[in-house]
């Protein structure tokens, strides 16, 4: 008797946490990703800030599956659902499902702004993350061969644009690795000219925290060299300025952008109604209407009413695992003859760091500012980077940036050109 | 009053050994490079080969040459050299010179083979390393995807050509990756479908070791299961087969080409004869002739008769280090009003490693091979990384690899696309 296929789109927080809590159950798990390898997200804007090396904070998914051996992999990009066939299509061929669980993630939106399309770099994968590092580099490469101080300060000022958790910790590294690191490899340059702006439309940073960790937030970048600007609505990117909704003009040559972000595509490819920041809206159950059978979480999961207040569930980690395993269990029961439940969210707190030895922490009561929000960061994502290996590694990258201020790994890589991508 | 500058293209072994010899020398020192960083290139078959990550075998230039307080860098692109007005010439702008050095390096020698530019990978830089990965692991899952046993077959022959010390060790090291590790990641695929094969056109491996070396390398290959085809030249390579001379044809669709390598194009930008392998013509001296502050040293010097028999010395990492430091103790002589000297090479011996625990090593009247071998490899090897936290790092690795058959770094990243590369 064969046993009922799971089919999962997404190796992320999501998709894989799902695929671990169906270990034991009697079905078949088959992993689906566009990249071979599970990337742990908090520790992206290290990859692109020179401190850590992408083998340091991605893990092969066949190697995360190994355990589980009812599970396997395929690298593929999904391109539709047949609800009726029960079919997930992808860019191979078809493959059947008997439940289906679609945990594709998200991207960065620039809201149709093709300047932005165009000049600006996302920070939400990890050909992002490199593609920012080498940008960063090769900007002082290019001021050492300038004398004209306004090209120099445009070639080095790189502006943040959105003053959400991410923002928040690339302008922190940003200017930690400008003031501490970079500023010994070039002793010629007049360090004066080098900025880091973190732009924000609001009037305050970390909107999701309480008030006085955002402004804790605020002035720890401040005291880092960071130029905060609040209000700062960004309307048009060209490759030597960033223009301002309010006429202001700021010269810089690099921008990275954290301030939108949107649910994959794979959302729209569905025929299901489409919430805010394109996340498909599901039921309470994260059931698909009409598809029992079709599950959607993580950041691709939209606002159904499945939070206490009514409203949707932020991106986060947690909110993507615990949907992982809610809908891992919802399956096994179904098999047993059960109905499905609703999912409720338990908020374990947020966390945002701010460079070497500051960060906020809102964990329920508990506030946490400065150093010893730093300690709590630290604890949290060193017990949580995917293996024991990576751990050591990342400890001594880590232990050698805060002892040294050096960051070994600032290498400027050239895109590994592919030959021939798939013989006939 | 200025100093003496002396540039030097190039931030290998040869040129950065030059710029270190330099250090208490009363000139000014800029070091050029197309890259930021330096690559410890016996190790790169190991980033092909999925077992360290970039970071650990390059370091950025600028952080090598920190305690040289008389030396600078600059990336950029050499386009010439204009002798009369004491010029290197860039992709940026002139750089005079009281003193030139050029160690530009080598690159993969294709012959004008269009099939092999188009199809084959390159192993000579870290780009190259990554997109070697990159293929290897992407071949496996598309293997996945075809239920067809000889498109599956074809998918999962992997064909190194050039049975030298870098053929040897890439062989060896892929074909560990696909048994000891990538087996335990397609444990569904039938792993008689994956060969490895080493081709060589001679009729033994290693020419420039003695007989029983290449006999034990031999071997010691076969016995890991690589295919070793001797006398076997490559005429021409498709997207799915290899045609060798004789007129058999081996289906692969991955082709790794170690068999031929030329030095740079820099040495054709000079108007100086060139020698065999496209390199330039120098005295005993390693000067040009007629321009006696000019040095070419490195794998871009080419067969002046500067060794004992007379003949063209090897392209190796110990003539580039030691024809650096001649060149900058020529230099700091001269300045003292002496005489060029010639160039005298000391050979310390070769050495090639077959995979774990096994290695032949050439040392004078030493000869060793298996274990003890790869004990002398690993030795040298680990204390020449160039720093100290890579060598704690690669150790981890080393380790990690050795105790468990698993490689952690086997990620397939994408090209990085770089945004508009350079600002008006």
């Amino acid at each position: 008797m064969t046993r009922p296929r799971v089919v999962i789109a997404g190796a992320g927080f999501a998709g894989l946490t799902c695929a671990r809590a169906l270990k034991n159950a009697p079905v078949d798990v088959l992993l689906l990703d566009r990249n071979n390898y599970h990337l742990f997200t908090p520790l992206l804007y290290q990859v692109a800030s020179a401190v850590l090396d992408p083998g340091e904070i991605a893990r092969p998914v066949r190697q995360l599956i190994r355990p589980l051996h009812n599970a396997d992999f395929l690298l593929a990009n999904v391109t539709g659902v047949d609800f009726e066939q029960r079919q997930l299509l992808t860019d191979h061929r078809p493959l059947a499902y008997d439940y289906l669980v679609l945990a594709s993630g998200s991207q960065s939106d620039y809201f149709g702004n093709a300047s932005l399309v165009q000049h600006a770099f996302g920070l939400k994968n990890l050909d992002e993350g490199l593609a920012v590092r080498n940008r960063i580099l090769m900007r002082f490469e290019e001021a050492r061969w300038t004398d004209d101080r306004e090209r120099r300060r445009t070639l080095l000022t790189f502006a943040v644009v959105g003053g959400g958790p991410t923002g928040v910790e690339m302008s922190g590294a940003l200017a930690e690795l400008t003031r501490l690191v970079l500023s010994k490899d070039y002793r010629d340059l007049d360090f004066d000219l080098v900025r880091v702006v973190l732009l924000e439309a609001a009037g305050w940073l970390l909107g999701t925290f309480a008030a006085p960790l955002r402004e804790a937030a605020r002035l720890s970048l401040e005291k880092k060299g960071v130029e905060v600007l609040l209000k700062a609505k960004v309307a048009d990117v060209t490759e030597s300025s960033i223009l301002l909704a309010d006429g202001h003009e700021i010269p810089a040559s690099t921008v990275i952008w954290t301030a939108g972000v949107r649910a994959s595509d794979v959302g729209s490819y569905l025929g299901q109604p489409l919430g805010r920041q394109a996340r498909v809206q599901v039921l309470p159950t994260l059931q698909v209407d009409g598809h029992p059978e079709v599950f959607v979480i993580g950041d691709l999961a939209g606002p159904g009413p499945i939070n206490s207040e009514g409203g949707p569930l932020p991106m986060l980690i947690p909110v993507a695992m615990q949907e992982g395993r809610h809908v891992a269990a919802t399956i096994k029961d179904v098999l047993r003859g059960y109905g499905a439940t609703n999912f409720l969210y338990k908020d374990p707190g947020i966390m945002a760091t701010i460079g070497r030895n500051s960060a906020v922490a809102q964990l329920g009561p508990v506030r946490l500012t400065g150093f010893l929000g730093w300690l709590m960061w630290l604890f949290v994502h060193l017990i949580n980077v995917i293996s024991f290996r990576s751990r050591i590694v990342v400890l001594v990258n880590w232990a050698w940036d805060y002892l040294f201020y050096d960051r070994p790994i600032r290498l400027i890589l050239r895109a590994a050109d592919e030959k021939a991508t798939r013989p006939k």
